[in-house]
Parts: C-alpha cells; sequence; structure tokens
C-alpha cells in the first residue's frame, strides 16, 4: 500500500459554509489560492446549492471561476441535478454529490429521502462519467438525531450505489461522533468489501478525536482526507455541528510522522492566519498560534 | 496486559498553576471535590514549590486539607527536599518529583542541572519509601529551546534513576511536540526496557495531536493518563506551552472506544462546565461543548 497522504481541503465549502457573515468573493478566492499555492492538490471550493438554503454559497460559479486552477483538482459540492449542471458549466473537475446515511438528517439536509437520494444520483450520472462523481456518505458513523451506527449500515448504501456503477466514496463523521475503534472497523471493513473503490475520509473534531481517528483510519489504510484550513467549518443542518479537522494540523501530524503529504507547512501556517484576520475570530487550529513541533524558542 | 485505563487528573496542580488570577482555595477544593465526586482515582492536587516561583500554589497545605480523600490517591508536586517536607507534612500519598531531560528547561524550570535534579531525589529517598515517589521526567519527546529528541536520551536518565532504586516514571510531553509514530516507539522501546516498572503519561493538546497520541500509547501498552478538566494547564517556564489534555474528552474516547476507565462522564461534563464559569472563559474541553457522541438531538 503507497504511504502517500493526499489531502482535499474543504475551506472553501464545508468551511465557509457554516460562516453567518457574507465573505466577500475576492476574499474566498485569496484564501483558497493561498491554500493552492502552499501545494494541497485538492480542493473543494463551493457548492452549488439554494443560495435560500445556504446563501454563502451564492457566488459558486465567480468563485469556480477566480482560482488558480494549473496545479489541482477542483471539486464543487452538488445536492441534485440542477447543482451538477451548473457545476458542469463552471467547469469543476468533479462533484462531490452528498446523501446522508441517515433518514432523519438527508431530509434536515437536503428534504429528500435516502432512497431518492440515491436514485438522484443516477440523473447526474446522465450529465458525467462516473469518475467524476464522489458521493459523500454523511452522518457516515452516526446521526445527531438518530445516534451511533454499526458499520452495516453504510455497507448496505454503498453496496446499491456500488451497482449502479459509482466507485468513489467520502466517509464523513458530520457532526464528529466516532472514535479511533469504531473508526478502524468502518474503514477496515469498508475497505476489505470494496477494494478497488475510491474512498475518502471527512471528519470534524467536534469532540476532540479529529486527529485519533485520521491517524487510526491511516493505520486502517485510509489515505485521503478532507479538512479545512484553521479548522473552520460544519453542517448548517446538523445540531452541535462544529469544526472540520483543521488542514494545517493534519499536514503537520503526518509530516512529523514521516509520511510523505503535499502541503507546505510554513505557507499553510501563514494562510490560516491571514484567514483568522478576514473571519476576525480566533481559530480553533492548534499549530496555528503554537507553531511546528520543531520550532525552537531562544533560552 | 490489562486493558484498564487508570487517570490522574492533574487540574489542581498542572491546570491551575497556569492561572494568573488568584483562584480562592475554597474554589480550588470544590472543583477538585467534582472531580473525586465523578470517580476519578488518582488526584494530583498541588504543588509544593516556592511562592514566588508559582504563587497559585501557595495554599497547597490547606488544598490537600480540604480535599475529600476517602476514595483517592492524593498526590503532590514537588520539585525539591523540601517541598517533598512539606507534602509528607500535609500527608500526601505520593509525591511527583519533576525533572527534565532537557537541560535548558530544567535549569528555567527548577535552576538545576539535569545530573544535580538526578542527585536530589536521593534526598527524598531519606524521607520515604521509594514506591511513594514517582519521578516526571518533562520535556520528554522534545524540549521547547532545544527541538524534538529520540529516546536514547530518556533512557539514559531512566537508567540512572533506576540504578538509584526508582521504579515510577511518569513520560511528559511538556509542550506537546510528539506526534503518534515517536509516541509508539518511545512507549514501546520504554516498556520493553522496563516492563516491571509504572509508566504514565503526561500530554498537552499544543498541536491538537493529544487524544492522537494517547491512542497511540494505548496501543503500545501505556495504561496511566494524566488529564485536566477542561483542557486547563501548562508550564509557566516553557514558551508556547498551552493546555493538558482534557480530562473528561480523554474519558470520553475511552469509554466509546469500549476500554474500561474510571470517571462518570455526566458529572466530568458538570465539573467541567462549573468550572469553566469559574474561571470566566470558554476552556479547550470540547465535549464539554458538544455533549457525549450518543447524544441526540429531536429532529
Amino acid at each position: 500500500m503507497d504511504d502517500k497522504v493526499i489531502m482535499t481541503d474543504v475551506t472553501g465549502r464545508d468551511g465557509f459554509q457554516m460562516e453567518k457573515d457574507w465573505i466577500a468573493t475576492e476574499d474566498k478566492i485569496n484564501v483558497i489560492n493561498e491554500i493552492i499555492a502552499a501545494g494541497i492538490p485538492r480542493i473543494e471550493a463551493t457548492s452549488f446549492v439554494s443560495p435560500k438554503a445556504v446563501p454563502q454559497m451564492r457566488d459558486a460559479r465567480e468563485v469556480i471561476k477566480g482560482i488558480n486552477r494549473e496545479s489541482v483538482e477542483v471539486i464543487a459540492l452538488v445536492p441534485n441535478v440542477k447543482g451538477a449542471e451548473l457545476a458542469l458549466e463552471a467547469g469543476v473537475d468533479e462533484v462531490n454529490y452528498v446523501l446522508s446515511i441517515s433518514e432523519t438528517h438527508n431530509q434536515k439536509n437536503v428534504r429528500k429521502t435516502v432512497g431518492e437520494s440515491i436514485e438522484g444520483v443516477k440523473d447526474i450520472q446522465k450529465l458525467m462519467d462516473s469518475s467524476k462523481i464522489t458521493v459523500s456518505l454523511a452522518t457516515a458513523f452516526g446521526c445527531p438525531f438518530e445516534g451511533l451506527y454499526e458499520v452495516d449500515k453504510i455497507l448496505g448504501n454503498i453496496e446499491t450505489l456500488t451497482a449502479a456503477g459509482l466507485s468513489r466514496f467520502t466517509i464523513a463523521d458530520t457532526t464528529g461522533m466516532a472514535n479511533p475503534v469504531q473508526m478502524t472497523e468502518f474503514i477496515s471493513t469498508i475497505k476489505k468489501h470494496y477494494p478497488q473503490h475510491y474512498f475518502g475520509l471527512h471528519l470534524h473534531n467536534t469532540r476532540g478525536m479529529g486527529l485519533a481517528n485520521i491517524y487510526a483510519a491511516y493505520q486502517a489504510g485510509m489515505r485521503h482526507f478532507d479538512a479545512a484550513l484553521g479548522g473552520i467549518g460544519g453542517c448548517p443542518f446538523a445540531p452541535g455541528a462544529s469544526g472540520n479537522v483543521s488542514l494545517e494540523d493534519v499536514v503537520h501530524m503526518f509530516e512529523f510522522m514521516g509520511v510523505p503529504v503535499d502541503g507546505e507547512l510554513p505557507k499553510l501556517l501563514e494562510a490560516a492566519l491571514n484567514m483568522e484576520k478576514l473571519l476576525g475570530r480566533t481559530l480553533p487550529g492548534q499549530v496555528m498560534k503554537s507553531g511546528q513541533a520543531d520550532k525552537t524558542h531562544i533560552a
């Protein structure tokens, strides 16, 4: 198994969607371009969703247009076929189609049953090759309305989606409910059942276990991870949701563990500090406060 | 190997020592007694140090006197033989004698060379049985003045202290520099060299890796962990120091991992929220904000 870790930055999407105050399109683009300049290879930049549901994402098209795309794969979240059409028009490389394992959360998030959401992806497959569609399975480890899940629940959904010709999935712990033992079981089981599929992992640090879960998932064979600069973000339709694992903290951990990972830490830390100024509040990221583990002070 | 984890709460010592504003003795005692009532079996309650160096600890004797000792082991930090005498007079069960692996940090912290600190413990051994002395090896994984360390550096110090008849050690990551790979190597190596010794682990979440390191250390055989309520604390003489791993977050992780651990989570969360009111600022603990992983909301 290749040791290398591939990071997908979700600051522009999962990060900004939780911000109540409007962030100017130019500022969004600047943050994302700083992350690209720091060497992160995959960027989930925005969502093509209803501007009524998530006003902060109403400039999706302009954001995609403004970012420096030379060296990166650009992804946008889409909740339905209309969003996928808009994302294609904007010229994204890949769409992230989101559905929840939880019936309750899927209703809150996209106002459909899980079955309807699974049917919905088939319309998107008519628009583009399935290799350009990643399906995010939200509330994969548990749901804030329904409680913790066993792995069988997600396996059933992956089976149905696999039968429909899909092979790229992001496993999402939407409100940070997973622990390292559950993580190990889920990732091992899922990867054993579908060794040829692409799997990514999307974690929130809601209960402080974000990096512990990343370490457990890495041990279980996971190599693709989502994260957001400064640890911002969360789902507006999940009670108790809080920030993503912090991009620069995840890159920092892997780098000091000796695991190959793209992303220049000094540039990421600078980008996080710049975004902290932009947002005007202290962000959850830790390394942006402390400096890298090998930073030394004068005695 | 027994699966059970034993927690030592260090709120009264490592937590409060970093607080600039005076905390009334009665308030300190109330916090500690809430932690005891929640079922934590070992309490490092205070330090017998110079009141000039750490004014917050000047009520050490009264704190020891005020806490409910029926069901717990009570520990106090001591930097020298005078502190050990005072701790004995106050009737503690155990002293935590602290020395740093780093020459630079040991000078800053206790104004001695490492060699002088190692000699100093021999005077304490004249006062009490060595089974009542735990030696904390601070800056074990690296020092904010000197950088990251290899495991050989701490092994040499444990060897010298073992030759002096000591067998209880706390390995401390004073400024949160360790990562899970380094942690695994250190704990495996140390436990392999000294299988009969008692080892505890004392971690700070300075770079967000606190729980990841605890998980890695648990996998490597560690069973004794320090933590502070709400994630407060830090060393006043180490630049960039920040909070301990949060007691309730650590207990929460182990409980949801299915690892036996003492401590009733609802009582710990209530104690953390009460202490947050007392200290008057948002604390780093995560589960105190989110609730347990199995907390559900009404849809």
